[in-house]
């Protein structure tokens, strides 16, 4: 097992009713920036909830945080937070306000253009204190650091993450998800499994209890996923589907293990040029991905077969083919295409994509072992 | 689910020569206690590497924290620690001495004889500033805010826990398990997989997540068990099984949970009647304890069957009962042997235990449905 440092600060508030706990979590006197992002919290209730719970604060509001947040938009919270001399961020809302958020509260307390800790993120050491109400079960924002910004005058998508950018605390109540529609549930669905795939399905790194954990995350989902994405609004497969979500991103199961997140990162650059929502473009990568790099990954797959998938029978090859062919249907079962031409997508972008990659010099995955030539394959594979 | 906070402030430091970053995680200037118990850690290196790391600092040593800690030791460091202005305490140790450290820097900041907050833990509200350095994989108090601690003169065993009895980080290294004697490693790995059983084996809440948690850690420690404690120290072994420990009582699997606790309660009796270890009398009582309570169980025992013990076939009754035979022979395997007469102990001391329970008005389990009867039948299944 790898040497490992482990911390996260986060207060996680579960379950029913619980969005009225709010104001009891937050210091009194405190003045509350209150961000989000189109406005459905207004149609689902959940701002009324919020906004009930503070009426004791005095509270600002900042709406219109975008799906990608972006440095221009999220600037402006910055200016208008200043200006109302806010010393209190809450999010209301999915991974982009609350990754929007975590920006904001770091500029806060930056000296200079905020920008220059995106592209360098060691120059940013502090954030004022803010907390998160979930609405969209996904990202696992709510309970980690990490922070995704786009900055649209140079088209650029960075991520930071400091010690101090951590939510408080944060809500997470199930009832907000039954408003949800099949698509956001579905893509949430197939973001916390991939999440949970990046950070185990690497190579055997003889972490046993965070293997274990991968594993039952995966089983839960695969469990759950599509009652939760068709059927009517349960609580408790809801409770579930939300918990797993946040676990898969929180670091219970990224303690000393191989990451790989090359799925993630050719993902992206399917959205950036075709829009395409990002946990679309995880569903088409992945079982592609797993089939260009399957040499490699060869004994975690034959793991995931049998602990997830329960194919016992078959040559290594049949049992390795049987689990990625499993884990592309139970995406399609969610109500998600897999292959780039049902997008009708066809491969002139390619070169595209495999020149930022080689421009970039990066070699992807866990052992740095897809270059720009795999990324091709891999894409090819998605046709 | 039913609803749950959680919130877990400490940062984890594990993996081999860790022990030396000690002193980067401590402000400089601090005035530190380090407490320890019988001198073991100045047998195995421990406490040479920790006196190195600290050679900035100004340390006060306060050893003999006893394996079952009291008040009245402790209250000696606390006098000492007063004495010289500690503002920071490290824990050199295994759980007792970590549980007694979280009872003298809470003892530091209150006001009045501290056995009070013992008896009303409601009293108490703030703590100093402590850490640990771990040297028995067993209790999990390196990564929670429990405290069991004893008083003398009244003959008391009491528990108490506030937000700030966290360590402000823990270091588990686990080469320092290397020279444990094969009995302390037996109870560790019991003391752990019985942690998880009284969060697991209970009945269904539709806590999935937490399930498969709860099934990863028995699963790991049914895999690592017998080597760690019959074969020659392996790093990845003894790392698997420092692990398991702490993830088998730091919150992560108790989210939303109906939890027992039974066997830790009948068990403490056997070890203050006859001083047997903590971790052998959960190896006495728990196999019984689920033979005697199998009925209301029965659905998760099924499922403990099914995922953790391959089980597939035969009655619900066959099931359930080749489950429990199997925990217990586990234990056996551990080298512990599960009966009381293998330890000299008959009935006599039967009514002793149902009568102080009686006289509490105490029923334990996740129902409340083990009454003195319930433990009479439980002692009787133990002979």
């Amino acid at each position: 097992m790898n040497n490992f440092v482990f911390k996260n600060s986060t207060k996680l508030i579960f379950g029913k009713g619980t969005i009225s706990s709010l104001a009891a979590e937050i210091p009194a006197g405190r003045r509350i920036m209150m961000t989000y992002g189109g406005g459905s919290i207004k149609k689902n209730g959940v701002y009324d909830q919020v906004k009930a719970a503070l009426s004791q604060f005095s509270v600002i509001e900042f709406g219109g945080i975008e799906p990608n947040p972006t440095y221009e938009t999220l600037m402006q919270a910055v200016a208008l937070a200043k200006e109302h001399h806010i010393d209190f961020f809450l999010a209301v809302g999915g991974g982009s306000v609350i990754d929007g958020t975590k920006f904001i509260v770091t500029a806060m307390l930056y000296n200079g253009d905020p920008w220059e800790f995106m592209l360098n993120p060691s120059k940013a050491q502090h954030a004022m204190p803010f907390a998160s109400v979930l609405t969209l079960p996904a990202t696992g924002s709510e309970m980690n650091n990490g922070s995704v910004i786009s900055k649209k005058a140079t088209q650029e998508k960075l991520a930071f993450a400091i010690a101090e950018t951590y939510p408080q605390f944060s809500i997470l109540d199930p009832e907000v998800t039954f408003s949800l529609p099949k698509r956001q549930l579905a893509n949430g669905v197939v973001d916390a499994y991939v999440h949970v795939m990046e950070q185990y399905l690497t190579y055997p790194s003889e972490s046993m209890i965070q293997d274990r954990f991968a594993e039952g995350i995966l089983s839960t989902l695969i469990e759950i996923g599509e009652k939760v994405v068709n059927d009517e609004p349960d609580y408790d497969l809801r409770a579930n589907f939300m918990l797993s979500a946040t676990m898969a991103l929180n670091g219970f199961i990224s303690m000393g293990v191989p990451q790989d997140w090359a799925t993630h990162m050719i993902g992206h650059e399917l959205t950036a040029l075709f829009g395409l929502d990002h946990g679309v473009t995880l569903a088409i990568i992945e079982p592609s991905l797993l089939r260009a790099t399957k040499e490699y990954k060869k004994t975690k797959l034959l793991q995931y077969a049998d602990r997830v998938w329960s194919i016992k029978h078959g040559t290594e090859e049949e049992r390795i083919e049987a689990a990625i062919d499993k884990t592309e249907a139970f995406y399609r079962n969610l109500g998600i295409k897999t292959k780039l031409h049902e997008y009708n997508i066809d491969n002139k972008s390619f070169d595209t994509i495999v020149d930022r990659f080689a421009k970039r010099g990066w070699k992807l995955g866990e052992k740095q072992l897809i270059t720009p030539d795999v990324i091709r394959e891999i894409l090819n594979g998605c046709l």
